[in-house]
């Protein structure tokens, strides 16, 4: 494995074609946003490329890889992926490169060098702000659409700019790729100012079902299967769903229960600021991850386990 | 009234002083941001500068103007107002000011004029964008506490950066704020990743009335008296809740109803896109607004005035 910089990266691209572009599984506009904006100016230099057709592809993001993706006929030269940490998160299907990934390019720390060459900026809020660097050197000057692809890469993996992520840069890359002449009102509607029917429905429930305890710090909210079914919510409905009881005035700790389906038993996602240790209250419950995010799975009756984590979390805050 | 340039303005700051800075009524984030940073910079090169104590600051927003605010005993010589587009828009009790204005900065198309002079930029998002530029000739540069300041009030305008107003300065300026050095993942949890308890309670309500119509195209919610009362929802909790339904992938046209109290009636919110005019539709009940927006206050029963709207909207996209 080879680290590149910036410019190695524009000279490997500079050098090589028939490209197919690899993105990651359960796919946002991130890996999307930069895939399609690199598929799009190496096609501008006369480069042929490709992305591979990811399935799990949502439909706001559809738009932007129309005409770009390859069917089953084409062979590629050269392998990229894109925002995409480990082998295992490669998009469904894609596994079968694994092996062959002539370049790899990347935001996330935990990247496990899996491609040949490797070109990782951890510092970026988003994959999209070093995409953004490189289109500079590629294509001399970004054009609309491939501002648009960047500005969708940026600004969806920073929530808008609002997440702990932002940085000076994303917004500076934002800023950059807005003077393009795209349409950013409609992009920011479509993105971060509508809610599908069957969101709100969830969003509701889930808030119906919300108890505060300890004087208010802490908040337990469940989902039930019926809930999420009656909703017809989705997966990609039911999204960061655990983070909006943290998300409320002085609420300092907050779990989520969530009946999983064909007997999975129930999912707990905490989430807490300040002194409440996530990890450790998620380990109580079989579970663990971060300080601020944990989380944990029990074969329990969701009725019997709220009430088992309410008085955890009443306890918790008495002492 | 004599018009000033960004130049011209600065000019006018550094040959004065004994500044009070006004702000407007029911005061956001931008008029706040800008008043306070204007002040502070203003100390900063040695002139004493004050900012009105507007009586409806909310809390949110009153870190901002700690240890700024005049008492009683302050007799400015320099009135200056920012964001404000006319003397009738002013602060609370700051009326008493109107014709004494010696300078207006504002970003509003419709600034009526009202100062003496008058630094008017209508390209900016938010008046903060302007208030930038004044600073960074002010001031030479923008320490911590004023870039901070700069950004709550180009952030909160823009409703971090996914509202129509926000442009690619906009993204700019808040990128260049974001340099100096303030905590900019706790300022975008405070503003922009927090709903008090009361605010989550009317939106659940809201939601839970929300009746689709017209195949999807249209909704209705109503929020009645006790609805309101029983959340403790105040009017800062309750602020662009009727953009809510509006904001529904599939919905053209919404109506938000609103029992007013002490007899005052029921207020209705239009709002629409694309071919379905608010304005038209608000006019049958009396009222009217914009094509995308407009508003209606009728003395009705609730209940009874919305099978009535629901039968209009049904007769408006049958045609």
């Amino acid at each position: 494995m080879t680290r590149l910089s910036i410019e190695e990266t524009v000279q490997f691209l500079n050098n090589n074609d028939g490209y197919l572009i690899l993105t990651h599984t359960r796919p946002d506009g991130d890996t999307i946003g930069c895939a399609a904006a690199l598929c799009v100016a190496l096609r501008q230099i006369g480069k042929t490329a490709f992305l591979f057709p990811n399935p799990e592809i949502t439909p706001q993001y559809e738009v932007y890889t129309a005409g770009l993706t390859a069917d089953g006929n084409f062979i590629a030269d050269t392998i990229v992926a894109v925002d995409t940490a480990s082998e295992g998160m490669l998009a469904k299907g894609a596994e079968k490169y694994a092996k062959d990934i002539a370049l790899c390019i990347d935001h996330h720390p935990s990247n496990t060098e899996y491609a040949d060459r490797l070109l990782l900026d951890a510092s970026c809020g988003a994959c999209g702000e070093i995409i953004y660097e490189i289109l500079l050197q590629l294509s001399g000057a970004l054009t609309g659409d491939l501002a648009e692809r960047v500005y969708v890469a940026v600004s969806t993996d920073t929530g808008c700019f609002s997440y702990t992520n932002t940085t000076a840069n994303s917004l500076r890359v934002a800023s950059e790729c807005a003077k393009e002449g795209f349409d950013l009102a409609a992009v920011n509607k479509k993105l971060f100012r509508t809610k599908t029917r069957a969101r709100v429905a969830v969003e509701t429930k889930l808030y119906s079902s919300m108890k505060f305890l300890a004087g208010g710090k802490a908040a337990v909210c469940v989902l039930t299967l019926a809930d999420i079914d009656n909703a017809g919510a989705t997966e990609d409905d039911l999204e960061n769903i655990t983070a909006l009881p943290a998300a409320i005035s002085g609420v300092t700790a907050a779990v989520t229960l969530r009946e999983m389906s064909d007997g999975q038993g129930v999912k707990g996602s905490v989430r807490s600021y300040g002194d409440f240790d996530s990890n450790v209250f998620a380990q109580k419950f079989g579970g663990g991850g971060h300080k601020g995010a944990a989380g944990f799975t029990i074969k329990s009756d969701i009725s019997a386990l709220r009430s088992e984590i309410e008085d955890a979390l009443e306890t918790e805050f008495r002492q």
